[in-house]
């Protein structure tokens, strides 16, 4: 039975915008290298970094119709995160949906499949993370469920979860850890600024962090 | 019985030339979604769109022989589309072929299989959509046809085609369609210019396409 | 047993560093088309072309230590080669260790897995060639070996080789053959010069390398 | 932090039992085609259909571990649910855990990784499907979480789940919806029953289940 | 514009038939090694080798209703080959049905998607070749044509074509070639025998087929 | 430059044949877990387990004249390994092959590429470790070398290795190390069998290797 759940509640905007500086490899070691979307979805740009709450969408395959029954539950913040309820790689999003997307306050789009229209996407700034880039058009025939939990590129993101998203790939922070894992990841953040400034000055990570003792019990041998 | 074939007739440039500025999408959607190459075809480039005849041509597993012989058969317009017999990734073609290929008026290349001097190639300017990049040398040892119809891409390639490239990928038109597709391809352009439009205000495709009524008949819920 | 040789014979700099001028193409072919690495090794850059000597490195599945190992016995002019001990996409190395390999003299990375923070990597002019982009974190607990003779991507790598890497991909050659195949390379770059002006003045490669016989002795029909 | 919850509900046996004589593509349909795990989870042996209740278990990439503590979990029925916290094909599970298992009462094995000795699992009769077969050994120096909810190969299973598997593949049933599916199950079940009467008869599905009229409304036309 | 080709012309039963026996790999190499379908597809039983004539469907991605329409075409002694618009792995086809194939008169399925139900499959004897096994259930929402030429895992095939498919894989042979190349055929299987019989009795290739002289001119060096 | 290597010294049989019975998955861990072939080799027959001394051949993509001239250089207790220079899956070895391969004494292949006349294959127990199954023919044009050191599926073998393959896959192990790594195999399986008892008995293994204080002093939480 395919339903929309019009009633979610969102992380508040001063936790989610906060990980877009800090960006996906930082906030996946802050809550324990948990919640990282397979390596396979990219960046169809460069050097975009956004995070948001995440506007959940399953998809039938080659059928982009619920895409159009997200786009009414939209707020500003939300980045919309779409999953095939069995895998595809037809191009389910093109500028058309980008335009309307972005006037409903939509920051990104992350998809477990295929999107077109790559050249006007990137022109326009409308950052995307997809599984892949493919022409290949589809129809409105099949129902799925909008703002449900669902499972994309391998991860469980419920509706209103934190989405962070850049040139690493996307990660998932869920509502209840938000923020305790901002405040870890802006701890990490500190903490690695100080290492570089050691490397930087030719310091070793083998002395720096104490690791010949370890190395040398666990039986690493010099020749 | 490798042939090369001399009488092909060519799409009417007047008509071919005219899908470089539609692009692979609204082509594709023109012809009914048919005629795309498999997405695995990448651009190395970013931001050509190009359009032109199709030059086809056969090569062996691991042997470029047989592009060597298509550029003498190239004519101003065409785009050289080559498909190993087997599969292979291999890199076909450099700069040098890029260069005698430019000299001889061929616009591009789509290929099934990789290409090698892609920087020089980039700098060149000589747009390739490509399964895959690699500096792996061929030989020239095994006769295959050129100018032949050809599957490239899981997709039936006629000699005298219309060939569409852009950063979504690889299309093609049937000569004996291409005047037809081309002109619903300009219909299809001006209506999504409209519809651009109304989404950029904030309209929603629910209600400019009309889709409640449909997706409540097929049992939609919204809690 | 795990280890770290730490008396490696480098290929001489006035050979390892004419490399990158050529390029993985033509040192691949200068070597009768030997020492290519896998193509699924790809750039993270654009218009990078480096040569230096290998610095190489195992690494356990999920588990960068030996990285923090190999980094000690870093020499100017090294290039770091790291291949897991079974396959793995997660991201091994990121910006901090990019700091300290840059702060120890090392040109870049080649790696048969992941690597993250590639904004910053990119910022930094940090050159990388990788199996996959992700953030997907690493721990240090098992041990695995340093400067040994590895396979990479399909190759055997040997401490103290050339490498190649450009935006075709990644080429070793031998320390003991280097002299020699730098010669050839440049006896090769220099007769595909004098090609390239034959075919920008539109000359056809089947009358300049003459293969109009040997297509026919094989049976190539024309119609 | 790595934890392993003791105290899991796992769905009564009169019901998880109950699916092994339907089969997956049953079962999945009976849930509205959902619960089914990625296609790429193969059985290594033929023939083999059962069922029960999902004991969970994650573990580290190259590291079986946490399988050991698995084990210790185990009640008679259960079936063991592997999933890598990243994508890795190492062989996590062989001859000895399978011993193991049979000895706790654990009817299979469902990984998302590789195993290996599989002859011998076939020989024992021990049923395993997995991703891959690979007799690359593991280590033992990384924890992670026991019987807690995981994504296996792309769905959320929770602990005492009803897990069924055949040469079809893995589905996965919630707790809470098992009983309801499993009648709609036996209802489907005797519903194709009849079906495979008629078609045995040479009937044709156009017409037992009426669809010329649609067709003919969507436009099919007969040449 | 979906449609339905009723008037195909098939190729003669007293030719196609005869192909079951030589095998695909014969076949393939009478025809100057054309018409094999890309090796995706397998068996999903051992030891089934058959023959007949090709019955093409185009079905949307996750929708099998034009199998449905399909099987109304058939006649005894078709082989029914299915291709989707946009690649898909799901379950399009399963016991039901088979049984109403056979039924009809078809002799297998040969499908670049996926099937269920293998195991009655196998059981009932009905052979199948498919690109995966997927429980994953479809839909019956959207026209393609059927008895039209498709590319299938790569290749094309016009209805009425002879199918032959073994342990090895998929191969078609055009109807107008067809007895040309079963006569072909013929010859080299009796050739292989010849064959069969000298390298049982340990004598080489090399001598048999005298190579020797052209390895030399190649310049193979015996150290 | 390509050579036939005449004089390789093999290891010796009393050695090389007792592999066998001990298996892929112990000979991997007798020697610290090295040598293992990418698991993208897989056997075409089950219950085949084998071992002998590694004959290598290098051939060109698409191109099987080598393998050719590989026979000729066989010893009974050889088996035959054979890579690509560049990746391919081409069927280069059938029955013909097989039948020569046989009366030369050869007792098995193992190749990272394609092989065809699979029933026959198994018809004859020829046992074959191989990357796919096709049947698409080869060519022979093209020199690569005999008896030389080559990398197959990711692993060194040097001519006269050990290989050792079963039902989990394939593993090497150097001729220097080989009586070595057959003792600690056989020190390994004895091993195993006094665990296999403990574990059929119901004992586990966090008792057996006394795992219960290294889980805790890295944090194991029980709840």
């Amino acid at each position: 039975m395919a339903k929309v759940v019009t009633t979610v509640a969102r992380t508040d905007p001063a936790i989610s915008d906060g990980f877009a500086a800090l960006g996906v490899a930082t906030a996946h070691e802050a809550q324990d290298r948990t919640g990282l979307l397979n390596p396979r979805l990219r960046p169809i740009q460069s050097g975009a970094s956004i995070s948001g709450t995440a506007l959940t969408c399953e998809v039938a395959p080659g059928d982009n119709w619920m895409i159009h029954v997200a786009l009414e539950q939209a707020k500003p913040g939300d980045i919309l995160v779409v999953t095939p309820t069995s895998p595809c790689d037809d191009g389910y999003f093109g500028d058309l949906l980008a335009t309307s997307a972005f006037a409903r306050g939509i920051r990104g789009l992350v998809i477990d499949a295929g999107v077109r229209d790559v050249a006007d996407l990137r022109r326009m700034g409308f950052p995307v993370w997809s599984k892949t880039i493919s022409a290949q058009g589809t129809v409105k025939e099949t129902l799925a469920s909008v703002q449900v939990p669902i499972v994309c590129a391998g991860v469980l993101v419920t509706p209103g979860d934190v989405i962070v998203a850049d040139d690493d790939g996307v990660c998932v922070v869920s509502r209840a850890l938000a923020a305790n894992v901002l405040e870890k990841a802006h701890r990490r953040a500190a903490m690695e600024e100080e290492k570089r400034r050691l490397y930087t000055d030719g310091k070793l990570s083998l002395d720096i962090n104490d690791m010949r003792t370890r190395l040398k019990e666990k039986g690493l041998i010099y020749e």
